[in-house]
This record gives structure tokens, C-alpha cells and sequence, in this order.
């Protein structure tokens, strides 16, 4: 691999700017290429994203940008188009474009909101070239945690076990999971909203769940769950059912 | 609360100091006082504990250092004796010392390996003083995350579930939760290390699994799971099972 350029996978953290890493923050400054996923509707606006609105005051002219446009904005596309196909094409095209940097031997960083290894779209870069290419992966803060920070409240105890869970998952299958979970995170809301509080009420956990939306960022709300409009629920948000306290 | 100083959770991440956010190096280096747990062994012989490692290089000469120092360091305790009742009190008087602090005007930040709502023991001292001071709580990387970090492996995917389990559940417990699981991570291991890698391989997913010590941590290892000695498995130790890589 000598002569080539490094892969850089680097969680920036929440939203919050100051919660990036120190280590993050030393290999983003010394890429000269920085990579970052972004929305077709906010790129058409000249917009970066996300994880690109944490980090872009620490970048310096000389840092060559290089925006990885999202080609669809939902899981939802009529036939014969599938969401896995467009998606998986596009982080093809993504794989060769980073490609030709890494092989021109200059390192990029790819940077990712909350951690990159905790459903961060760097995966499927790092699956495509991990095997090519030098990489390094710097873990970052992730939302949950970020979450947890915000409410003022422990999110698990001692030996209790905590489940991360999409809110995509059917509603019985929600439930079931639900139940037997000491503390639990639900992700993924939006169009799941009312799905995920009805099961939330049936199993009387609606009094311990916590409604948060872009935690740690300029924008966070915290909303009592009983308030959300179902419809209104961004990406970014999420439920928490924090674990019992522990009188320890 | 005018005139009181203010309660300060820091996350300062997994072990590699570099791995501390901007914040929570920002109002380490602000805070008059220092809190940090430590076990009695290493108290005694002069040391500060893994977190306060961490952060050591970063503290100014007039920073007071209060070491928090455990009474015991197992959780198996003769009757009447228990370990519930030791450590309660415990924490009891760690909330009276930092309480004498904060009522003096003076900041104290209790510096918490990984993310402090997350298994830390800084939650205890929240919930005794977070109804009475002002509070604040920085997020910072958790230890299963800072593992997939060094693994270079992708922890959970797109709409995959993910469980974080004890090692203590009984066996039958563990194994129920774990065939459930998309994605897992097994904590606490010590001396349940065994019985965790028994379930793994009735389960088959021991192929799947991975063991790592210290993570991110100068003397970390990544030992296969079928060559680690049960009984030599440190506190910070902890197996992942990432979830089957989506083809996206």
C-alpha cells in the first residue's frame, strides 16, 4: 500500500461542535481531502450536511472538499427501481471516487455524524475499500449518548441490558422487544412515530420514554412524548426509556 | 443555586487520550476540583485509575485532585455484609464530599471512562446531587464503540437491532437474548467469560464473535475467542458481535 493515501473514517460526534475528539479532530486537519455525505436537496443549495455543519469552521481553503451526494431521500421508490439498488450503486460510484484519491496517495477523511460504526453510511465505504487501502476509524460520540446527556439521565444501570432498536421493526415484533428490554433507544422514527408510541402506551413505558429531536445541536427540542405530531418527527430524533434507577 | 458551583460529568472516552471531546477537555481545565474513582489497590500505591490516566497530562498544578476511593473491589461480600449496602453508602459520602465543594462555590468535575450515563459510576453522584445543584454532562465515547474502532469493524447496520447484555445474566437468560440479537455486545465478562463463550458456541456465533481487551488503551489486545484464558479476562474487557454486513 505504499505510496497511497489513507482512509479516514472519523465520528465528529452528535451535532454539537465541541463534541468532536481531539484525535478526530487532528486527522481531519491533516487531510487534504474530506469527504461528506449529503442530501440532494441541501447540496442543490449549496449545503453540506449535517456532519459537514460540525466540522466546517476547523477546515482550512486548502482542503479539497468532496460532497458524496445522496441520489434518493427515501426507502420508498417506485418499481422497477429498489432503494437497495439505487443506494448500493451510489456508494459504488462514492468507493471509485475516494478511490482515485487514496491512489493518487493523498489521504480522505471521511467524516460522519455520531460514530462510524454505529449505522453510519462510512460503512459501506470502509466495506468496499477496507481491504485496499490504510484505513483508520476514529470512534465518535454517538447520538444516543448524546440523547442521554441532554435529558440529564442515566440511560443503563449496572447489569441491566440496553436495545437498540429501529423504528422500522413491525409492530408486534416492537412490542415484543420492547418488553423485554431493560432500557431501551428507539431510532429511526419519522413516519414510525405513532407506531412506536402506541406500543410505548400499551406496555405503560410512555411514562419513563423521552422524546428528543437533534440532541446537542442549535435546533434540539425536547418535547414530551404525548406533544410529538407524529408527522413532524425529523430524522434526527429519537426515544428514550431510560433503565430504573438503581438506589445503589 | 447563585453562588454554588456547578456539578460537571465529563466523558473522557474509552482509554486513548485522545479520544476526550473538545467540551469535555474544555471544562476539565476550567474546574477547580477534580473527582475520579479509584480502586483501593491502586489508591493505596499512589495511583489515580484509569480515567484520571486519561486526563492526567491535561491538569494544572492548583486543580485540587479528589480521589473517590471504592471500599471494595468485588461485588461478593460475607453477610451480613453486601455489596448493595457498601457501595450505597459509599457513594453517600462521595455526594457529601463533592456537596461540601459545590456549596463553597466550587466546580467539581467527575471525570467518567467512556460516556457517563452509560454504565458510569457518575450516575450515582447525579442522582444524589442532580436535583440540588446545577448540572452539566458531557457525553463522551463509550467503550463498545471505541472496540469496533480498533476491530475496524462495523457495529450494526441500517435497521439491525442491537443488544447490550451483562455477562452476569444466567446462562439461559444470555443465550435467549443473544439468538435474538442482530448485533450484540457482552460486558462485564470477568469471571462469567466462560459461560458468555459457551453460549456463543451452542449459538454458532462464536465465528461471528470478537474479543478485546482494553480498548484503545496502550496495552489493549484482540485475542481470538477461543484463545482466551477464562480466568485472566480483565474488567475491561468485552465481546462484539457486529451484525451480518449489509450488502447497501
Amino acid at each position: 500500500m505504499t505510496g497511497k493515501g489513507r482512509l479516514l473514517g472519523l465520528g465528529v460526534g452528535p451535532g454539537d461542535p465541541e463534541l468532536i475528539t481531539l484525535k478526530a479532530l487532528r486527522l481531519l486537519q491533516s487531510a487534504p481531502v474530506v469527504g461528506y455525505f449529503v442530501a440532494k436537496a441541501k447540496a442543490n443549495k449549496g449545503q453540506g450536511g449535517n456532519a459537514f455543519g460540525i466540522i466546517e469552521a476547523h477546515l482550512a481553503e486548502a482542503q479539497q472538499r468532496l460532497p458524496l451526494v445522496y441520489p434518493v431521500t427515501t426507502e420508498k421508490l417506485e418499481p422497477p427501481l429498489s432503494y437497495e439498488a439505487v443506494i448500493s450503486d451510489f456508494y459504488d460510484t462514492c468507493a471509485v471516487q475516494i478511490a482515485r484519491h487514496l491512489d493518487a496517495g493523498r489521504d480522505v477523511a471521511v467524516i460522519c455524524e455520531g460514530d462510524p460504526f454505529f449505522y453510519g453510511s462510512y460503512m459501506y465505504l470502509h466495506d468496499r475499500l477496507g481491504a485496499h487501502y490504510q484505513v483508520e476509524v476514529v470512534p465518535g460520540v454517538c447520538s444516543m449518548l448524546g440523547c442521554a446527556s441532554v435529558l440529564g439521565t442515566p440511560l443503563v444501570y449496572r447489569n441491566q441490558s440496553l436495545s437498540v432498536l429501529s423504528g422500522v421493526l413491525p409492530e408486534d415484533e416492537l412490542k415484543r422487544r420492547l418488553q423485554d428490554a431493560e432500557a431501551a433507544v428507539v431510532m429511526k422514527l419519522g413516519r414510525n412515530f405513532d407506531k412506536v408510541r402506541r406500543v410505548l402506551r400499551e406496555l405503560g413505558l410512555d411514562r419513563r420514554a423521552h422524546y428528543v429531536e437533534r440532541a446537542t445541536m442549535g435546533n434540539q427540542r425536547i418535547v414530551p412524548l404525548d406533544e410529538v405530531e407524529p408527522m413532524s418527527s425529523p430524522y434526527f430524533s429519537m426515544i428514550l426509556v431510560p433503565g430504573e434507577k438503581w438506589r445503589g
